[in-house]
């Protein structure tokens, strides 16, 4: 049977290079970097290697990059971190109506915690609107955080014109690039952002590795508290073999990442021209220009999203259907609810997220297997039988 | 060169059985936990059967263990995820002066947050007594944690006892177990206690896991929020290779540690026979008797305990003075000084931690060059030339 692998922006396959450099960390290179014999002070300048790669993915500075196990820690090491660090400024933080859960959840934290959040609705492509951002803004506002662009839908958000706003008062700005780091150019300083969360799972790193970016020595109240490691904003010892997988990614990422972008977006272009043709009463969710180019989402009327994905599993395609932390969870997905989705079309979700490995004979088998499932399952719904009927 | 480690409190090198079995779950089985197709589902299920040789070297039940990223996490998340999510019962916390940084640091951020943290002293073998415990217990305590075993000085403490007295209170008793499970039998119902954190360091497993025990679905507030993992207590994509190597290593270290145990006090008593034997004035610190079976820390006097790790380096011996978190952020350590170690004599603080690994030809290759290093440091020492002159 048919492998076609098409969710990467749930998990990706470790590269061998990658596999391959992180290897001799666990047995032979094992020492702890904090000890102070020669194998801990080889293992630390190691590690601070592995910090400057990451760094120069995104045009950042070494000293500006803390390693955490996940997006999602440095997803709440910015939001806690920032917003704690500078409670006494003002309790307000402004957050996008489509963030990640793990910004989401953070920012209801810091409500138990006596802050105020406001949440920024999107339009029907899932944009922010920068007026929208400005009329928000309070004088006790000290943190915002917009994410980079959305898993589920993929659109790219315009971030450094939301910055700037922030910038010219002083508000500290937050994105999660969990999503964009490793699919397309993402640079700190075009962004002009403050704090940046970036996963290894976008870079074929594996999981278990993230890594925030905070600009020129940010104050953040540490997530994990513990001894200095980290510049004293991240306790515990350093996860070694992870982070040289993560240093030997992004050094990866940095020299492909523009073919990269051509070949799924090739792909990604097959797909959705093919889809409409095949299947009638689809929906292409996000914004058609401004999206990841490797990312194709839809609502298909008169589906249930998770009957899909067991129907495309069953001919060995993989995909999703919202986000993956969302999908055993709740029944509706947030984001398609945010940009307007009436919940019966919302539940018809189905998302590809591409990947250098795919093929045009994967987009193919796809456009193929994708119809009959649809086909299948409407067949089965009394609700398409009395449209078809009418 | 002799290559002689005996620091494994800091790291340990990962054993091969280890590394073969969380392999195939960088490339080939890679999926997402979270996500509904025969991939992620198999995973997932993966993850449970390791879930339950965690808990099962523990005397847990398999759904009273998180997977964390390290032991620190884990000691984060059970202080401020317990108290946090008691705070409206009272906010009042009690926890040992030894605690390790990840303990003390999480106790230090409660207090911003406006909890009262008592720091319970200890006896000269670094014990906690039942007594103080008792007498600091208030009507607005919500938890106390007392270490199991303190790594710098390898004294176990009587924890049972000390659980006993917060059980009758309802008051909620956490220990901080990275140190012990791994190297001594550790069971959570023997010991009585409500949360329990380890690390895969002690268990030969990579850095970067860890796991929570939380009795009987016990509330705690999230440290890392996000979806629905890991009973919603735990945020982020499961780290699943990490996983899969603390599960092996729990099923192994469950077989082994009798032998292990064994072995490892068998040198241990050698080391610290042969100490004084051939030192003139040191100083074995912590409990002669309740102490970890792997475990040798001694106090030299007129000795720098950096200088004297660099020295032992030089003839390939690796040792800590310290723990790791501590050596590079403080001059004197905390716990010698509350064991009443006076200042200067707590400078000259050196701790071997062995291994199923170590050999009697390696204890005697330590009792061979200990001396000579510890000489060559003295002779350099204008106090200790002093004293020798009178």
């Amino acid at each position: 049977m048919k492998n076609v692998y098409m969710d990467h922006a749930s998990a990706t396959p470790v590269r061998k290079e990658v596999i391959e450099a992180m290897l001799p960390y666990f047995d032979q290179h094992f020492g702890n970097p904090s000890t102070v014999y020669d194998m801990g002070s080889k293992i630390k300048q190691v590690m601070e290697e592995q910090r400057a790669k990451v760094a120069k993915l995104i045009g950042a500075k070494a000293e500006e990059i803390i390693f955490t196990s996940s997006g999602a820690e440095a997803n709440n090491l910015a939001i806690k971190g920032a917003a704690l660090a500078r409670q006494k400024k003002g309790k307000h933080i402004i957050i996008s109506a489509i963030e990640h859960h793990s910004v989401l959840n953070s920012a209801r934290f810091l409500e138990r915690m006596d802050f105020e959040v406001t949440f920024l609705p999107v339009d029907e492509y899932g944009l922010v609107d920068q007026q929208r951002l400005s009329q928000a803004m309070r004088p006790e506002t000290i943190l915002v955080s917009i994410m980079h662009a959305n898993n589920e839908i993929g659109t790219i958000e315009p971030i450094s014109e939301l910055s700037a706003i922030c910038r010219e008062r002083g508000v500290i700005f937050h994105t999660d690039a969990v999503a964009t780091v490793g699919n397309i150019p993402v640079d700190v300083n075009e962004l002009n952002v403050d704090l940046l969360s970036l996963s290894g799972v976008s870079l074929d790193a594996p999981k278990g590795v993230g890594a925030l970016y905070f600009r020129d020595n940010l104050r953040l109240m540490p997530l994990i508290h513990g001894g200095i490691q980290e510049s004293g904003r991240r306790g515990g010892t350093e996860n070694v073999p992870a982070i040289v997988a993560l240093g030997k990614a992004s050094e990866l990422a940095a020299k492909e990442l523009p073919d990269k972008v051509n070949h799924v977006q090739g792909l990604r272009d097959l797909l959705v021209a093919g889809v409409p043709e095949r299947i009638e009463q689809v929906k292409y969710t996000g914004h058609p220009k401004e999206r990841l180019p490797g990312h194709a989402s839809f609502c298909i009327e008169a589906i249930e999203g998770e009957a899909l994905i067991f129907m495309l599993n069953q001919s060995g395609i993989y995909a999703n259907t919202g986000s993956a932390c969302a999908s055993k969870a709740l029944k509706t997905s947030p984001v398609l609810v945010a940009i307007g989705i009436p919940p019966a079309l919302a539940q018809g979700s189905v998302v590809f997220t591409l990947s250098n490995s795919n093929t045009v004979e994967e987009i193919e088998y796809v456009l193929e297997k994708l119809p009959v499932a649809v086909d299948k399952l409407r067949s089965l719904s009394p609700l398409w039988r009395t449209k078809e009927a009418a």
